[in-house]
């Protein structure tokens, strides 16, 4: 009962957040297309749509994620609670960078800046996974049954390798800023073809 | 449970989504009445309500459809998860050619520009319902008991109606944005009627 | 099964927008106060405040009440659904009129066309629970048990009665915006308390 | 069941409120960055990015008090209904604040009218947590069992300090805005860790 209000919630502000991602696609004024037509500027504002893209992208494989993680927990303690907000908090914040890339991709070095910030998010969420990771396989006190620690351990160091990813993002941000942007399209899709991998398996088997 | 998840999950992004559209009509700064009284401005912007209403009767049209199609499914798996989240990222998007719908209606050749996105966006939206349906009818492993192939078939075939429907009213954008307009009103009556012609069922023996 | 999802859904919508409406009350940019202070702009956008409250109150009261109705409901059929969701539209609608009181109150005619609106959108509204109200005690397919045919009547007058106020509401708006808004809050007050006065009851006995 | 229906609602309230707070960190237009860079203009809103993180802290403490609360609860009554939608409006007010302390933090007097509007905020929504834990622990009548007289009281009494302190934050604001930003986060610390001191206890217990 008291897990699935915390997975409630969390579902909540997730489904939320992926949600008011649209509203970072601007709609123009009329008067601001300046003569040229709407199909122009909607053709020029592909960065925006990009954006949109990586983000539910993003944001749905954290869903499903979080989803396989909280399968193996059997009870809520404080400060997993407090985790999972910690982690919520970084999700939400998501939104804000996506708008950055959206508006200041095709801007020459501020587009470095927009890439740096959101690989900086990204590497962040990963962090607060990775903590509420090893809080819940600590030992078995949360836990359904034992936990596999050799499993989990390999399960922290694949997150580990994410993490590393989205550190060098950080730095090839100010490089290209769209080979940043090429990084975290594929590693959203190699997040998605590993869960994929995991077989035509229901989840509650991963 | 799982199933409980992903549909609580989606209910959530349909709920907001269709919530959100509200944002779209907009409420003018008194400086921007330029003289003419509130009244004259609200009669004029007709078409964000017309916008309005109709994103609404999709979203909530979707949200039947969404339903009557999760009602056969007794298991999850992760394409099905993956397949469900594609047609969110759609569904979250119509928020987006709303707003156009709603600001350039009354703008000469952009208003089919407007009228062709919100079109093209449906038309998408049905192929992914179609690619869902289509996942899950595919064999048995998905379903409660056993599949009636031949009328899942059927129902399939009149989700392609609708798609080819969709695609002509991208056409038909560019030359009457009116008529395209009634033509989705249309459309959506018919899905509601469709609906009704069950009957006074209960959606679960839809 | 099916009635929670329709009641999570429904939920879901008046939870967002209830908590949308904040979005209305602005924020001004430094630039725009002319040297006024912060305090002062605060204390002048006092109707903001006042519509905010308003609408919280309005549309918590109607989660209340859409919840009383479906107490009664046991069976959810297709025309029900669709009521419920024309009702969810115009429930939906009311942060235009909302942030059309707030910012035009103090604006000569237009803050009667304003509240003009407002009290017209509280009119459909309280129509379309007449509605969803009617259709479902028309007889006892849709219910628990046997229905109280006077009482459910004695509740469809009742109703009617507060639709009579809305109406007269949208003529008093041209005569004065103020005394219209102030009979708002007294029907909003008159609910809360017609509502406590069915006792320490617990609602699943109202 | 009823007060599951409750605990959702307010649920879906918190997570909006909660998931909106992003909104109010502004992305510059390209063109009101003046020549300066991207990154400067992100380093300048730090006030905003301060505002955030204090009400994501206070909004995710609310909803672990708010779950703890209902924990204790067996049934719930009108009045209990109202005084819990009468804290949620104020906690779907807090975005506002918020966003006037992320814009006004750093404008000299304004910046203490913000942090004072905050206070007062935190003040009431104090209060209202107080008014529904009163009424729900004034007898047996809403609760699992029989209560604890002292320890609701000692839980009252504790909330009454914290009602001392946002008051006393209120007038702090016009000192030093900066000293009163420290104190809110000090507070937000101290029911986070006086949570936790619970011990890694489930909330259920607590």
């Amino acid at each position: 009962m008291e897990k699935a209000r915390v997975e409630a919630f969390s579902d909540g502000v997730l489904a939320i957040a992926i949600t008011l991602l649209i509203l970072e696609i601007r709609v123009p004024e009329p008067e601001a297309l300046n003569g040229a037509g709407l199909a122009h500027y909607l053709g020029q504002q592909w960065s925006s749509y990009a954006a949109y893209l990586l983000s539910f992208a993003v944001i749905g494989i954290m869903w499903v994620n979080h989803h396989a993680i909280f399968q193996a927990v059997a009870r809520v303690d404080r400060t997993l609670l407090l985790l999972n907000l910690h982690l919520l908090l970084w999700i939400a914040f998501l939104p804000f960078p996506t708008a950055l890339v959206a508006r200041y991709f095709r801007r020459g070095y501020d587009a470095g800046v927009a890439m740096a910030v959101y690989s900086g998010v990204m590497f962040v969420i990963g962090l607060s996974f990775q903590l509420l990771w090893r809080w819940i396989t600590r030992d078995d006190r949360l836990l359904h049954g034992h936990i596999d620690q050799p499993q989990a351990h390999a399960r922290a160091t694949r997150f580990g390798l994410g993490l590393g990813v989205y550190l060098a993002a950080v730095g090839l941000s100010f490089l290209s800023a769209f080979a940043t942007l090429i990084l975290h399209f594929l590693m959203a899709g190699y997040y998605v073809v590993d869960q994929l991998a995991v077989g035509g398996q229901a989840p509650d088997r991963a």
